[in-house]
């Protein structure tokens, strides 16, 4: 069976947030709408498909989309089975076992995942080759990175074919050679958020300043250039060693006096409030909009358009 | 002598990189390019500036700008006096003693530094109230970021007139209510660059990776909401309380986690050698071009054209 071509068949399981989005990707880039399945097991399937998928693709063909509650049936004849459903080990664990016995023997299997590694919810499973963590950035429906996270026992083929079936479709699949907790982004992300909770709880600034920094300053330039090549054109002729030449002292001081907040101390209270307050109910549909203008503006421009 | 209006007149200290993107940016808004001053005391200044100046704004109006080697000549009549010199505490304190004596009283004096507080710089002065740290995102022509840290001596009316020069020219001045190494910006830059270090290091990714995962996610979203507003709308109905009560064990792991790198460490050569091979001498014209357009994009959108 082909994985690349109109033979092609996808079985989600899950259908929440991560788990439609992706169907909006996929059903955007599959020949027909019938080469997708949705696994899950809500009574209200059909009609919760219908209300949520259009958010992330107006005109989705839902009427030819398989909806599913039984798991042998929606894997049997599946190529890709992604799973994007409960963040929960023993669910993941029994799922993929249950898969195992149901889909054919070089089905992709893919978890979505955010912090449960893939030797893990391999535990149960007979051959452990097959799965790996596809992570992506929300909403990956519009977000070109995958973070591809194997376990040790993930075979290269199934790499490589992974690699090749999200590159064929315009995203960045990043192969992460190690299981850390977060992986690669969200520890990046995360690190940059504890520095803001410091700066707002230490009374530099409020929570709708730090954004505002963000959003004028490294915001736009890392859209373009990550912190590598921004700080090694920073550099001038002498590059990264020269950035660091010139300015490691303070970037040194900058480390040594870094905040050590944590998760449940006090300035929650009023920082959760300050967002509350500043924000409400962010309007998502102007985001993903704004964000697919800039998504489509760098890659024209990379390309010289 | 007003300051917003024609009779404006803005001197800048030093022709360094930042100075002639300022000058770049100046020229831009002044009613006429004679409103311009450019001091530097390098024999070369003429040439240099019609060499480098261009680079920034192609049209510069070069021959109507006042290039001048005295301090006493080129502050006199200014407004406002930017200084982008040396990073270097002993020059920056006598520059300000000097012009002191030779400015009108109520001339507002700005530094570019990114480490030297105001409190520091006005040592020698005897009317302290003037000065504040303008902290620009390189290059500042292009970034509508600017940090503004006062001292603690500096006066009220000071910071409104500053705030309103730049908010009229359609930049984002923040006010820093306290002066921190790094400022904000660097702080949060730093926080997240050394984690990628960390991330590098452990070989969890290689340099042009860890760029390509921040590009492809994290950039581009807080390029239009920067960590806390993401977060706020992450949380769903319970905005960033409800992100921290869903995920808030993952980010403790990865903050407890955190890679704690310091400069002059062993990743230096690896990663310093990577940088360099990959990226050897970035094109910034194509960098600025891509910015140019990112920022239009999202200012445009934000006002729904």
């Amino acid at each position: 069976m082909g994985h690349q071509g109109n033979d092609i068949r996808i079985t989600l399981i899950g259908a929440g947030t991560i788990g439609l989005s992706f169907a909006a990707f996929h059903l955007s880039h599959l020949s027909s709408p019938s080469q997708l399945t949705i696994l899950d097991t809500r009574p209200d399937l059909e009609e919760y498909v219908r209300s949520t998928l259009p958010k992330f693709f107006p005109d989705a063909p839902i009427s030819h989309v398989t909806l599913s509650n039984s798991l042998p049936d929606a894997v049997r004849n599946a190529s890709i089975i992604q799973e994007s459903g409960s963040e929960n080990l023993p669910f993941k664990k029994s799922i993929w076992a249950e898969v195992e016995k149901h889909a054919p023997q070089d089905t992709l299997l893919w978890s979505s995942t955010s912090g449960i590694p893939a030797s893990q919810q391999t535990a149960d499973m007979q051959d452990k080759t097959r799965l790996l963590v596809v992570h992506p950035y929300n909403p990956p429906h519009m977000m070109p990175l995958l973070e591809l996270v194997p376990s040790p026992q993930t075979s290269a083929d199934v790499l490589t074919r992974t690699q090749e079936f999200w590159r064929t479709r315009g995203r960045v699949p990043i192969l992460l050679l190690k299981e850390m907790t977060g992986f690669v982004a969200n520890r990046l992300a995360f690190a940059l958020l504890r520095e803001s909770i410091h700066l707002v709880n230490e009374g530099v600034v409020n929570v709708e300043e730090l954004d505002r920094v963000v959003e004028t300053s490294m915001g736009p330039r890392w859209a373009i250039a990550g912190p590598f090549k921004s700080y090694h054109a920073g550099g001038g002729a002498g590059g990264l060693e020269g950035f660091f030449k010139n300015i490691g002292g303070t970037v040194q001081k900058c480390w040594d006096d870094t905040g050590k907040v944590n998760v449940g101390e006090v300035w929650e209270e009023s920082i959760f409030r300050q967002a509350k307050e500043q924000y409400g109910v962010v309007d998502l549909g102007e985001r993903d909009r704004i964000t697919k203008r800039i998504l489509d503006t760098v890659e024209k421009e990379k390309n010289n358009e």
